[in-house]
């Protein structure tokens, strides 16, 4: 499939009377505000959270005590249940959820240009690995625009078999 | 005074031990991502939510219902309580607030460009309407120059009189 803007996503979830929310730690609103650049985001965008400490990832989106704990802040299962909390909380149909290594720093043993992002939909949770080299400013633009991809991904199966 | 940029921010806050979160409706995650995107951010931002409309505002970020009813989404009130809000949910010591028209369409009445911000600091909250002119990406932009500008002079104040 061909890469998808911004603005094709909104079209695509305005169309289909969904909505979307945001949970963020390494991107830290970039991927919320890339949404609501598009001029009617109002219509799919409920909002989202800034996640950038393993206390607000419990307190306010619900990822697990032991999960943090035994696995850490950048982890499959971590990004997982912030997609899914965000989701919950927001009242969404999807949430979406990056966490990461954006350096300069290696974080809790993880190397710097380690990403995890997860998508809830109505069906599921998916988590995707990526894996980025260069600046701080690059991962995290690189993590937005493959957070966008993962959402037109599931859009575009579920164009095709619904 | 002169402008601070995100860094000055955040090292200034980082020197003081002080920590920071955001509630933004317009730059929806630009002014997280504004203070994230400085190496060591995570010293002083807790996070913050991207609230896009007014169920988010009162359920996340415990705007009342009364006031949002009564004044809307883009009002002084309703931005300092934003900023209130977000500070004690996300136990900072400074909440950040952001809601306005970026347009292309007026909102509730109020025209393009009308903008407030609010800042809580551990002694109180102030408001400041802003107007602004040009595109939806411009006024966004200025907002977040605002915001960081009003910490800014909070900064330079308490430091002049402590």
């Amino acid at each position: 499939m061909t890469q998808w803007s911004a603005q094709d996503i909104v079209t695509q979830l305005t169309d289909r009377g969904l909505t979307i929310a945001t949970a963020e730690s390494l991107t830290a609103g970039m991927l919320s505000s890339a949404i609501a650049d598009v001029p009617g985001a109002s219509a799919v965008l409920q909002g989202g959270v800034v996640a950038y400490n393993n206390t607000i990832k419990h307190r306010i989106l619900g990822v697990s005590a032991d999960t943090l704990a035994a696995r850490g802040a950048v982890d499959a299962e971590t990004a997982k249940q912030m997609a899914a909390g965000v989701r919950q909380r927001f009242n969404a149909d999807l949430g979406i959820s990056t966490t990461g290594v954006a350096g300069p720093d290696p974080v809790e043993g993880k190397a710097v240009g380690i990403v995890f992002i997860a998508l809830t939909t109505p069906a599921n949770t998916i988590a995707k690995l990526l894996r980025f080299d260069g600046t701080r400013q690059h991962i995290r633009t690189a993590t937005v625009a493959a957070s966008l991809q993962l959402v037109a991904e599931w859009l575009d199966q579920t164009l095709s078999t619904s």
